[in-house]
């Protein structure tokens, strides 16, 4: 049992602890896939944008006939888009969604409407009189019918009943959705069609149907066979919990002691690896290794780099080398990652430097993640417009239980019901969060803020340039200038004029450095650049 | 929130309640992948029989060692193999990982082993003077060291302490795991390498690990775009929570009212739809559509089959046609399938008629699942060599709340901690499960017990037979008799005495249908033959 002797502090919150549900799948959906088909039934179709409301619209409409938490809303529908809607729409007001079979007769589905207790049915308009009937044997109170009608199929509605489109066409797609503060309240109750006796009412749990969504998202790539090579260290998040991860696979876990541009190459080239994350700087190791060090390879690699926003010239040159890279993002207290920049095919067609640039973003949520934005001081959401800035905050089950033995700076970090990353970030109109800093490596030149990410964006673009790192450097006239720490690559000259005229050209005169200096970088064993050894040096300059 | 007006007996329990860990994941993968490659290093390689057995040993050393529940054991050692070790072995005997970054300094060491009171400590040989100067300046107890040595990398053991191969090649490896009961108890400790200050400690729980490992689990499949048709009904286990799923995906949700093969064929073709799932009654259809209802297309479609034993003459015909079938195996009471049929490199190159016999297994846990094992009356594990035979039982997360308003009925299923299916089945050496047949639908002749799915198996080879249902029909003589109700294919022929023939070639003699009935099968929506009533025919003949 893994309770600390200490662990004051370290309690369930609004940050960090979510109930599991199936329902949390669609909130996510409706804003990242917003305008992708996520309904089709013959000539109908509805976006991911258009099905949440939808849903919406039917939570709505069942709390405003009087269906609340716990209730039970019954079925009798075909696979039509009405009963999927029901699938979410049922238990977003609180309700239990009880399916019942289409193929039932008259005194079976009474039985199951007695038994259930249904305050609510949507019937097909293909099994109205059967339901009717149904009703009509009931013993206990009838629930009201919402008519599905199917006129396409050749049900036109019977008149009779209140017909679904107008139930939810009534009613507000602003509906707050009724989420589970329990993952083992109910969320469904299935009748099994027993062939001898009465069919016994199967109750089922959000924590459940949340957790066979996710195990049979997985199933849906098992056979793949995932050769992994460890070079993210695990004493860093637990090498984002990959290692955890991979028997779920039967994938191979295979060793990385020091991290080399050969040991990389080798290890794919010989025990076929095919996964790996790590930090841009190992990126960066392949892209510039020497040509001894290369070996060639014909499967597809994929990489998931976190832990520092990777320059666009790194992105390019590793899809370049034919190496499939995701950015992803996260902290030690949020288990590693928990955003990435997922690809859209739409962004297929782009030119290379245009998708180098999309890749750099840290993009949207995980699905584990129940929720990120970036706020201002206020906490509340910035305007999405890729230039507003503020703090990515986030909550969901992976954000740490908290700081051992520290109640106060937990309860700091998680403010507001939100984990604070400290990372200061603009959101795309899409959704897309892109980091512009750490809060402590904004440079403030003037009044302006400049972020250090972006001017070190510019430089890693010039071919001479390997790596670099722009810091602050204290100044009597401005209080901050950009100062550049330069790596050049073996083989290749730059001076310090050439690197600021390259930088002029693509940005604004006040986020150009007014220093270039070339020397090794100091990093962190994860691959950072220890920015605080560059200010240092800066401000001895 | 989903809480129904009476809700007794739908508590947790052992059968359907599990603190999610990823330990899970280690356990189920030691005997699913037993002989894959687990861990890689060099020369050094161990399969994942070896891993757990490792694990298993380094957890019961650590518990002989001292180590008790909520213990801190701190690492210092780069990503080679005892890294991976430890974190399954660490918790695996309830104490909390803290692993250590390799770059600190004595200072910064000596202050995590004081704050996190780390009681031992596993140090890479490289970094074991580094270790021993932190220890000596802690202000408390100081750990105990176990030293991992990497002779091949030049880091010889020092003869100064434990060498971790010596400490767990003294330990047994059937310790049994310490798992946690509450998956809110801790599993790691992460130091954030903060660059002002000290470092504060993360505090993960074994919830959030297992949360993470399945979400990235399904993000390295991400970009797929998946466009599913909904066959399965949505009152059947909720279609399989498939509709629940989709938006993690993105997913296309295609309607289905009324289940042809020319609907389907369609769908693949217009609408792209790559993903289904269907009772093996499906899969029948398509197989044996006119050719007027079929489709050409060239993308791959996956199926999920599930519902009845699918025999693998249909199978078969199915691969020929391109698709990609699993099988799976589920009940109501477990949210659908919980079994998969997952494929193994090593069948690549088998017969077709073999591969259809695998195919033909219900085959292992799905990840999400706890345990799955087949059972005698006393509920002991049965011999899993293809012939014995008892009950299927699981436990986890995705096993159902209970029965509603039926305490009784639950206590029942749920009895000795794991839901009873009511299904007969055969393990083969491999673990894979096979169902042999529902308890009810056994036939005992002369005190023999013949499984009507291998006599229909046998029969849905015959080229003339569309669909088959093999029942008891009471005998004077030997109780009973199997007795076959067929369906032929359009244009084809036979009669019954062909058919016993063709039955008596292939099985033993009590095997063979004493009768054949040629007619249409009464089913449910479901697909499922309604055998009751095939009984009652039977009995009348």
């Amino acid at each position: 049992m893994g309770w600390m002797r200490d662990e004051s502090g370290l309690d369930k919150t609004a940050a960090n602890h979510v109930a599991l549900t199936p329902l949390s799948h669609l909130r996510r959906a409706a804003g990242l896939f917003a305008d992708r088909d996520a309904l089709v039934q013959g000539d109908r179709r509805y976006t991911y944008r258009q099905y949440h409301d939808r849903v919406s619209r039917l939570a709505s409409a069942l709390s405003s006939a009087g269906i609340g938490s716990g209730d039970v809303v019954a079925t009798i529908i075909p696979n039509v888009i009405a009963q999927a809607e029901a699938h979410f729409g049922v238990p977003a007001c609180g309700a239990v969604l009880n399916t019942i079979n289409t193929r039932l007769d008259v005194s079976t589905i009474a039985y199951i409407l007695d038994h259930g207790e249904a305050k609510l049915i949507m019937v097909d308009t293909q099994f109205l009189e059967v339901a009717e009937a149904a009703i009509a044997a009931m013993e206990g109170p009838a629930p009201r019918i919402i008519e599905v009608e199917d006129s396409a199929s050749g049900y036109p509605a019977s008149g009779r009943h209140t017909e679904y489109e107008a139930f939810i066409a009534a009613a507000s797609p602003d509906f707050d959705w009724i989420l589970p503060t329990d993952e083992w309240e109910s969320i469904s109750l299935n009748y099994t069609s027993g062939t001898t006796g009465r069919p016994k009412g199967v109750v089922c749990h959000h924590r459940g149907a949340y957790l066979m969504t996710i195990g049979t998202a997985v199933e849906w790539q098992l056979g793949e066979e995932i050769r992994y090579i460890a070079i993210v260290p695990l004493f860093h998040c637990n090498g984002w919990n990959h290692t955890w991860m991979l028997p779920i696979f039967g994938g191979t876990w295979v060793a990385c002691r020091d991290i080399s541009a050969k040991a990389i190459f080798d290890a794919i080239a010989d025990e076929g690896v095919n996964r790996f994350g790590g930090a841009p700087i190992v990126l960066n190791l392949l892209v510039n290794a020497r040509d001894e060090d290369r070996r060639a390879f014909d499967h597809t690699v994929r990489v998931l780099t976190a832990g520092a926003p990777p320059a666009p010239a790194i992105l390019e040159g590793m899809s370049k080398m034919g190496f499939v890279v995701m950015q992803a993002y996260g902290l030690t207290e949020t288990y590693g990652h928990v955003t990435e920049c997922m690809w859209k095919p739409e962004w297929d067609d782009l030119p290379m430097d245009e998708k180098a640039a999309i890749m750099a973003r840290q993009g949207i949520g995980f699905p584990i993640l129940e929720d990120v934005k970036v706020v201002d001081s206020a906490n509340n959401q910035i305007t999405m417009d890729g230039v507003a800035q503020g703090e990515i905050v986030m909550r969901g089950n992976t954000v740490m239980k908290g700081y051992l033995k520290n109640p106060e700076a937990t309860a700091e970090a998680f403010a507001g019901g939100y984990f604070h990353s400290g990372d200061i970030a603009v959101q795309h109109p899409d959704g897309y969060v892109q980091i512009a800093d750490r809060a402590k490596d904004i440079i403030i030149s003037g009044g302006e803020n400049i972020s250090s990410v972006e001017v070190e964006g510019v430089l890693m673009a010039h071919p001479a340039v390997s790596l670099c790192a722009v810091v602050a450097k204290p100044d009597d006239k401005w209080g901050e200038v950009p100062c550049a720490f330069v790596e050049l690559k073996d083989g290749t000259s730059a001076d310090e004029a050439e690197l600021i005229a390259f930088v002029r050209e693509r940005l604004a005169g006040f986020k150009t450095p007014k220093k270039v200096v070339f020397q090794e970088l100091p990093k962190t064993s994860t691959g950072k650049i220890q920015k605080f050894e560059l200010r240092g040096l800066a401000k001895a300059l």
